[in-house]
């Protein structure tokens, strides 16, 4: 939850005046997204949603980020679409924080989602996969297999407080994801965080995606690991054959997966397991004793890379090779 | 901002389902109010805001701030209204808190009021007070005089580190107030916390006022102070005669001052002071060194005390005697 800059009616009816969104009615700070300041405003026009990018999104990163939203709206996506002001420009500064104005979508996240929201999952994903496929620009991955060394020397002093051994069982698989990592795999346009409360849906419909704030250019079949971990393990960690079955099939019916990305997917799974792992781990040391704030629990990754580090085929994600 | 409890979809379908408000479409959690948890509620029929109740609200309360909210909006009073499931209740329960739905109100809460805010709130204050003249429920104030010296009980030990002296000051304040505080004024329903974020605008017209879970029954008058404290005050902690008298005029003006209540509007204003000054302090002194949130400021009603103890007269507040 994350409201980290307050903005007063009198800044933000100036800022609206710049958009023809009509008479600004009422905002609210809403707790959602970790990295940046959302408002749900409500005006003359209808809902929107605004949000301030903090410090920890790179400026230079908000065109393609905002340009993605719209190309990919554009090509049938459902997904925040980026409001124009009077100039033409997606991107204003509010309370010194560059800003942008979204569409708001209406949509529920699923707590548990069961085969059927994991095959929506599969499908939406390689549906975005297609139409960014002639998106221009380039993004490369913050949080590639590059950034992972970093992350985990940052942790290493004290990441065996979250668990006795993390830390050498972290070099080690890091070694051995930066021997095998696969790197001629298709690349284009991910989501990079395709998780539960970032997809819509309303009743068994998926009504739309949210947050491409990690969005990059990279390994698709990557992508498709990311979701897998986020979408097909059940509250024991334990994976759902039936569910990682659901969201492949579905997912290959839209844009098959080569026979060289379905042999890479255990060592992806594995490296997108040692993503959330990191910066889960980073994030959960950052936080000051005694803190009203709990963040994710960095162990939910160390469980699901320990699944998939004896996975040999993708027949074990149940479907076939 | 507050967001205590987490609600999935699965659970608010559940709950909305004793209500006729149509299918859930969205919701989120909002940054607002600091003893509840709020949700924006968006259904088939409308936005609501849905509140569930945190354990520093009593439960037996209830009923008084919603039987309350739904008395004055039936009197005129544009406030939200406790919406009625199919069994004619208000109060429902959801991931294990005592909740309710209330219609939702556009407007906007002004950060820094002209004396054009401050009579419609008096206009609004006085109205209130006449609304709320035929409520049958009562409820004693918990945070009246006789709450303030456990307070400061419970603050002493450490409160000098917040300022020094500050404690003796508060003691030697206390023991004038119990003296002199006035007890034969007229009593009935009082908002007891109307700042700005709890009154909404829609350009210069008052549109609506929020937040009754301080109410109570009370000294009305001591409700005028307690505007008169979180309205005429500039930020640098001067007293603003204009918007003083603005407040206390349009007050007057729907419902007369008695001189009884005019006299005393001095001792009601320090009291009005020193409640915030030690509610704060406990909040202050209440929160672990290094945590994200910063408390209020205690010493903003330190100041307004120290203005407020030299007054003589309802004159130094800008209207005649």
């Amino acid at each position: 939850m994350a409201v980290y800059t307050d903005v007063s009616a009198e800044d933000l009816t100036r800022f609206l005046s710049a958009y023809d969104t009509g008479e600004l009615l009422s905002y609210k700070g809403i707790a959602e997204g970790v990295e940046n300041s959302n408002f749900l405003v409500h005006t003359g026009s209808g809902n929107f949603i605004l949000t301030l990018y903090e410090k920890r999104v790179a400026e230079g990163d908000l065109p393609f980020f905002l340009g993605l939203m719209e190309h990919l709206a554009a090509r049938g996506i459902t997904c925040p679409q980026p409001v124009k002001n009077r100039q033409g420009g997606v991107l204003g500064r509010i309370a010194g924080r560059p800003a942008a104005v979204v569409t708001f979508l209406d949509g529920l996240w699923i707590r548990r989602p069961n085969p059927g929201h994991c095959a929506a999952v599969g499908e939406a994903l390689a549906r975005l996969h297609l139409a960014g496929a002639d998106f221009k620009q380039k993004r490369a991955n913050a949080l590639s297999i590059e950034s992972w060394r970093p992350l985990y020397e940052h942790a290493k002093a004290r990441g065996d407080r979250v668990r006795q051994g993390l830390c050498s069982e972290i070099a080690t698989e890091l070694d051995a994801l930066e021997k095998s990592w696969p790197r001629q795999l298709p690349q284009g346009v991910i989501h990079a965080d395709l998780f539960p409360d970032n997809v819509f849906f309303l009743g068994d419909r998926l009504s739309g995606l949210i947050d491409f704030y990690f969005a990059c250019t990279d390994t698709l079949a990557y992508d498709v690991a990311v979701c897998l971990n986020a979408w097909c393990f059940e509250t024991d960690h334990s994976y759902n054959v039936t569910k990682g079955r659901s969201l492949l099939n579905a997912y290959g019916k839209v844009r098959a997966l080569s026979p060289a990305e379905r042999s890479a997917l255990p060592v992806l799974a594995r490296g997108a397991a040692m993503r959330f792992l990191l910066t889960r781990l980073v994030d959960w040391l950052a936080v000051p004793d005694g803190a009203l704030v709990r963040p994710k629990d960095p162990l939910e990754y160390y469980r699901k890379l320990r699944f998939h580090q004896p996975v040999k085929s993708v027949q074990d994600y149940g479907v076939g090779a």
